[in-house]
């Protein structure tokens, strides 16, 4: 299985990127800038050691214009500042196909045009999840995930403590999603339900840039009072 | 201090009533059948045995009319039905006064109007606790809180597993309010920052929602990586 990451050079897709590879996934950092996504691939690829427990000798991170990253992918991961969102997704529309799955962390933060990055836009389809699912091909599973969880976080070391919440209309997406959620130490994935869901997963992460703004700190979430196999599905 | 709760007899608010009576509070149960009320604040004050670490001898647990519940009160808490929301404002408006504290639980679900308790309705203002600021006088300082928190899990018995995030123009009220829901075993309070972000705390309950009924459990959230005086101030 090949991972793309579209915008894999910012922050986040360089983190999901450097965790997935380090659980011996195959990961294609896309960027706008063919040169630039394959620098960023040898920087993460610096990042791992062969000794790493997930990390098989055949894994490979490599880099691609975002296309490109697209065509080689099952599942294309996207990273893009929410203005950027709509566009990036218009361009990749001719090489998305059906049966992949499109994994959205896009929040649609008022920071996008100049406003507050504690703040949310109104997205006229509910959320930006929502909006990729009107631009993809018809067969593309559209899943929102990974919101709520800091670029930071995902470029220390060691386990993370943090919920993933997982937003989809294809039951079988959205389990994948959850098992490659999985993949990253301390991680738990969880069904949130449908994508109109996304509405909210994707606010929460303006309270929570508000949240370590204001207690400077690195924050995520966890859910609390759900059965251990609400975990493990 | 007397707490007043609007809408008492409801399962939150005579679940935050047991937890603040066990915690030696002088609660009044507001409803607006007065008789209902007492019923409920006899029911409440069963479940205290003078025993508890928490009970001094001093502490009341009472029933009222919602108006003179109010009156009595330093600190209203208002946990209606978001159908009932605006009406009951409206009508506690002559004996709301400035300097009190309006702590606003309320969710704007859609099953409000028959919808459904996974989703939100839109609110002109931007949030249920955005809509009582601007119907209560002035000097009335509304706080965004206890949103999260299931009444099933105040009803229980033992500490809670979630965080409450309090929002609130008023940085002295929000001060007092999370050391109120500090007296409930088990809850840490973090200053969730404005009024207006009490638009994404207010939305995480119907998330929540979702995931009861998709994973049969009582979901709370806690928030991650903060530093620990985030929840002592």
């Amino acid at each position: 299985m090949t991972i793309a990451i579209v915008g894999g050079t910012g922050p986040e897709g360089s983190g999901l990127a450097l965790r997935w590879a380090r659980a011996g996934e195959n990961v294609v950092i896309g960027s706008r800038d063919a040169g630039r996504a394959s620098v960023k691939a040898a920087e993460i690829g610096e990042q791992l050691s062969p000794g790493d427990a997930g990390v098989p000798a055949g894994a490979e991170t490599s880099g691609a214009e975002n296309s490109e990253a697209c065509r080689a992918a099952e599942i294309v991961v996207l990273t893009v500042p929410f203005q950027s969102h709509a566009e990036t997704l218009k361009q990749l529309k001719p090489v998305l196909r059906a049966g992949q799955i499109l994994v959205d962390a896009t929040v649609p933060l008022a920071a996008s045009v100049g406003g507050r990055p504690t703040r949310t836009l109104g997205v006229w389809q509910g959320s930006a999840a929502e909006q990729a699912a009107e631009i993809v091909p018809e067969g593309v599973a559209v899943v929102g995930a990974f919101h709520n969880m800091a670029a930071e976080l995902l470029h220390r070391e060691g386990p993370i403590d943090c919920d993933v919440i997982v937003c989809s209309d294809n039951k079988e997406a959205g389990k994948r999603v959850r098992e490659l959620a999985r993949k990253i130490p301390g991680v738990r994935a969880v069904d949130g339900g449908k994508l109109e869901n996304a509405r909210i997963v994707e606010q929460i992460t303006a309270l929570i840039i508000g949240l370590n703004i204001r207690h400077k700190g690195v924050a995520g979430i966890r859910i609390t009072g759900l059965p251990p196999q609400a975990y493990d599905n």
